[in-house]
């Protein structure tokens, strides 16, 4: 067999640690991209074009022996239409799942997997008595909201109102059951078109602004929630039929219960730290598993790490003192290229492996506060 | 402070990893080579050119910070003529040093650092002279001698005529006593320009056919003699004032002493490991030595690792099997790109980290083999 080309659909720092992954192990990649995304891509197999044009994605998949989206808004129905042969993983029935915070929820229900009261409000009498009946709600728009965008909590009537104003499209809103969660966990499982799988352990994720600001493991949830935690993902795997890495992000009650908050069908920020830290980095797996290989080892490798990401503070040209970050001990920095800093941007993370979760978390932060973008 | 970009000379493998390493960091590489090497580079910023041409030379080291070689075999005598400015990590005069075994083991000397006994042989008559003395000796071309080739044993006048007449160049060659080593040892250190250095535990490495077949860490030797091979590691690349990572390879006699063999300038393949095995891999310490960087943590974080190389073993196109050896559990494979086989041509090695090193070694000699080259 000679070694297979994998194709990335997407230019950003998914794709580019999905190749350096892939690199690793003398597996050629092409990647289309749509626009220069300042990723600095330092790779040779990069094509910058409209990634719409049927000629273009005819093309470029005609040299890819399987192909992945960096995410799930990639053109990848496009894709299909213009090469039906493509191995696309995840495939297109996948992604129109997770693109619908109301068809992920219906998906789920269906696979009897445990998630948050919630309903699809079509009206918005639909979603206030939905709000009533819960107390408190959280209200999302069924496409395009992340990161704290496209959202409201809502505990009134007035508070409904006004969400459904700005937030409901044609076919209404998500209204779900406010979680009061003790801890958020995220837990990513490579799965290959066989159904053949594997699961990290999970990861103990902490979001500021609504924007992930720490990963660590161990979780240091107790062992029936780890369990549980880890089963709930495959099987929610299951359920969209997934293909390569995906992650299961769940909120964890007081009680140690875990239920499904969302999933993203690719490599996640949560589990960058498995570069450092685990046998098998989620990239290396993800590559593996589209072009259908065996899969490796997602255990760890050592006794704790913590990652950091390392955002935008500001708006400018970026100058990133990877000489001071280096200096803290231990701190392994990742700087995705980026030339143009915004605030929030996701400009690189940093991972710090240590004997415990305390001192590894300690030291992320400092890195992390050291390259100062 | 913006990023740094690092100038690599040479387009192999080790050129390959170093560049993977540094796009991790987010840093930005150049690498010229002076002919399409079949790594299949991966990367976007490739010069192919003539490499001695003073203009291209010129052209190319504009644009880098610092400028490393990949052997020291590759023009930087060029390079500082072209461009007198460069940062060039190792300098000239190492690699002078370097490039000439006799002019090694007198800079050695001067330094009182353990070798063996030998002498630099102007005439055929200093060789018998010399070979009469120690009993058996290995006589060896002062430059372009290496995997067993421009080396002779010699016990006898015969072999030594023989030898002479077809190694010897204008200044002779280098007669060394020859070593009937317990176990052959490899320790590799990362060194700034300013002499901040570290230094990565010693690795047991295994030569078959006079090419290194396996590395081992930890190397099992007695505590006295490891701290021996680190200690006379990082003297001897003080006495040559090496900068950016080299190792040094070491016979370790029956009573644990160690003595120096050679010294490669540059990442070497004793260290592949690292990359698995090690906090900080060879490749980014290099990075990190060349840029003036702070230097990562040299120890290991697992275990036990071994290093297996996945040699050609036949004239052909390559077709790796990675099915069958990412089925070996804890299987790391790097592939280097390269879509001609040759015998003995270096394809790939294969690191896998486990509990000890026999179970480290038993799978790394299983993937290696299964990749099938």
């Amino acid at each position: 067999m000679a070694l297979p080309t994998l194709g990335i659909l997407g230019g950003g720092q998914l794709g580019r640690m999905t190749a350096l992954a892939a690199a690793r192990l003398g597996v050629p990649v092409r990647i289309l991209s749509d626009r220069e995304t300042g990723t600095g891509l330092p790779f040779a197999g990069v094509t910058v074009a409209d990634w719409e044009a049927p000629a273009v994605l005819r093309e470029w998949a005609a040299g890819c022996d399987a192909v992945t989206v960096e995410s799930e808004w990639a053109p990848a129905d496009q894709l299909l239409e213009a090469a039906p042969d493509v191995r696309l993983r995840p495939g297109v029935a996948t992604l129109e799942t997770v693109r619908h915070k109301g068809r992920q929820r219906q998906a789920y229900a269906a696979a009897g997997l445990p998630q948050p009261a919630h309903v699809l409000a079509a009206t918005r009498d639909d979603a206030r008595s939905a709000v009533e009946r819960f107390g408190a709600a959280v209200l999302k728009q069924f496409e395009g909201s992340y990161d704290g965008y496209g959202n409201a909590t809502c505990r009134t009537a007035a508070d409904v109102d006004a969400a459904w104003d700005t937030l409901a499209s044609s076919d209404g809103l998500l209204v779900e059951s406010f979680v009061a969660f003790e801890a958020e966990a995220a837990v990513t499982v490579a799965r290959r078109a066989d159904g053949e799988a594997v699961v990290y352990p999970a990861v103990r994720s902490e979001h500021r602004d609504h924007r992930l600001h720490a990963a660590t493991v161990p979780s240091g949830f107790s062992e029936a929630t780890e369990r549980a935690a880890r089963r709930v993902a495959l099987d929610t795997l299951r359920a969209l039929d997934a293909t390569g890495v995906a992650t299961v992000e769940l909120f964890v009650t007081g009680a140690g219960d875990v239920l499904v908050n969302e999933v993203a069908p690719r490599p996640h920020n949560t589990a960058h730290l498995t570069i450092d830290a685990h046998h098998t980095s989620q990239f290396e797996n993800h590559a593996r598993a589209v072009l259908g290989l065996p899969l490796g080892d997602p255990g760890l490798r050592v006794a704790a790490a913590c990652m950091v990401n390392v955002l935008g503070q500001r708006d400018g040209m970026a100058a990133p003192d990877l000489d001071a970050a280096l200096a803290i001990p231990g701190a392994s920095i990742h700087l995705y290229g980026k030339t143009a800093v915004r605030p929030k941007r996701k400009m690189g993370h940093v991972t710090v492996t240590a004997a415990d979760v305390e001192a590894a978390r300690e030291r992320a932060e400092a890195a992390a506060a050291a390259v100062r973008l």
